[in-house]
């Protein structure tokens, strides 16, 4: 698996994103799948990296891509006036097919919007969704979106309900998956309007829809998809992020440190955020990510590659695009036409 | 001080409110401040209670209230169809002046219809907010709104940022409150549209504005007060009520059922959250409190009373809207009709 990684980007500099493929390398992903990473970055300053960190200049290719998207940039900016940046290379050798794969840890923004203009939206899906995995007791649940789109319309929401069932379906294997929506009460009433018009959407949709969820359940069992804007996810998100460090803070005199459950708090352990929509595989990790979180990346894209998602996703929007606007073509509130 | 209290609508039941009360009476503040609670409910069955549970029923008032709003119905319907029930009795005994604060572990909802019915809105405010005190390691923060109006123009989230900027100084003490917008991202091009309108809005105005926040920053110090639309300040109230048990889940051989930090994450011990931007003083406690919360909540709304919030919000809100007005009196986003 050829994976693209973005070199900048990352707030903690390039030697942690290099740090991270050398880990990948050596992980056991490599031993299952052969690993070829390429690193789009400053290409002297990464060769010299690599050697320092006692790396193998041979093993890794580097694309020369001198120019950087920084994370306060405004993404339409940047594309328009980075043609040589990291992140517009990486998603032109996806879309040429040079690359299978890219992870990035820079500009969700740009990455996104790179992604929309080159690799371009899968068949039936109108924007796209960044998906993230969530700890629970058992197994794992998925939220999305947690910040491509951040404020969609219903009809965009349903398309993202669709997308994590078949998601969750082929990546974690759960038959039938349990859809909620996150909202801010458990009744068919309860929510801003966008949420009403939702709930209604998923209701005449085939998908297993379980109802409103709150807050609460973020980590909870009840939902295996969690559907929500990009904003509140994205709020979610970060919050949740915060909790190792928020014990620490609260609780001294505990020693947590060394205890492994922690981990289920990291997302970072999971392999970032899958956008989901665009013809492409593409993975987004934390801005503060570090090199094991950078790894993580890599080998989650090379599952993802593995998953051929991108049928499935197609598939399931369709199928559930059909079924809801058969059950009324005409009036389905605001998002009506997007569908 | 006269505080009625709503024994309708809490989960567990009515003796769980009578406990409260009995806490109450029995607690700190009483001593201080002469306490007469005022119970709506069904009184034979009240009066029952209080004799079970050990209280004189000479010294807790009760006013038969014996229509129910149930936490599941449409809060809009529950108001015209039973107005023997206690939330709008409560209400309506507030707006007369008969008691001093109402708390209500009820219908959020319906509390929130009740109180701009009866007591109507402030003037200058437009929509009424429902703020809730934020545990963090100096001090408290407050965010508001967390799901009075989960659907706000930029023009009312304005005046959200000024109403718990009044909060915050008068009850927390805190000169020139830090005012933060919770987003996706710091920048003030992040967000959805609303927020970019609201960041416009709040960089024009009088109030200290330190810019975006994000959910990272919740539980922070970089913010005293932290505006959000209902939506999103109800979601991640609720999802961060969650962390304590999420700590016992997860993180299992350390016992921290006795560790007081702990407390810092529920919000129960802080006494509920406030409605501002009503004529009247009215605390909305939990649907799942403990009679310990519902005592705290009575406590809160006794200080409350004692903090004279209303001209404090009036002159806040005022003196807000009128520096962004006279800095651009027409073209202010699509909220401008409601500064």
């Amino acid at each position: 698996v050829r994976v693209a990684v973005d070199a900048a980007g990352l707030e903690p500099g390039h030697r942690v994103v290099v740090e991270g493929v050398l880990k990948a390398l050596d992980g056991t992903v490599a031993s299952k799948i052969p690993l070829n990473p390429v690193i789009y970055g400053p290409a002297e300053i990464l060769r010299n990296e690599i050697e320092e960190l006692g790396g193998s200049v041979d093993s890794i290719e580097i694309v020369d891509s001198p120019e950087v998207v920084e994370m306060h940039e405004s993404p339409r900016e940047a594309l328009l006036t980075k043609p040589n940046s990291s992140i517009v290379r990486a998603v032109r050798d996806l879309a040429a097919g040079v690359v299978d794969a890219f992870v990035s840890m820079g500009n969700t923004g740009a990455v996104v919007g790179a992604s929309r203009a080159y690799l371009g939206k899968i068949r039936w899906i109108n924007r796209p969704a960044l998906g993230t995995p969530l700890p629970r007791k058992n197994g794992m649940g998925f939220m999305l979106d947690v910040g491509a789109t951040p404020d969609p319309k219903s009809g965009h929401m349903l398309q993202f309900a669709a997308m994590g069932a078949a998601f969750v379906e082929r990546v974690y294997g759960i038959e039938n998956p349990k859809v909620g929506l996150m909202n801010i009460g458990t009744e068919s009433n309860k929510g801003d309007e966008r949420s009403k018009d939702v709930y209604k959407l998923l209701s005449r949709s085939p998908l297993n829809f379980i109802g409103n969820i709150e807050g609460s359940d973020l980590f909870g069992e009840k939902a295996d998809v969690i559907v929500s804007s990009g904003f509140v996810g994205n709020v979610l998100l970060k919050f949740s992020e915060t909790i190792p460090s928020m014990i620490d803070q609260f609780i001294t005199g505990n020693d947590l440190s060394g205890n492994g459950r922690l981990k289920k708090f990291d997302y970072s352990s999971y392999g970032g955020a899958t956008l989901l929509g665009v013809n492409g595989n593409v993975v987004i990790g934390h801005g503060r990510s570090s090199s094991s979180a950078v790894a993580r990346a890599i080998e989650w894209s090379c599952k993802i590659v593995s998953g051929n998602l991108e049928n499935a996703l197609r598939e399931k929007v369709f199928k559930t695009r059909r079924a809801v606007l058969l059950t009324n073509p005409f009036v389905i509130g605001d998002g009506s036409d997007d569908i």
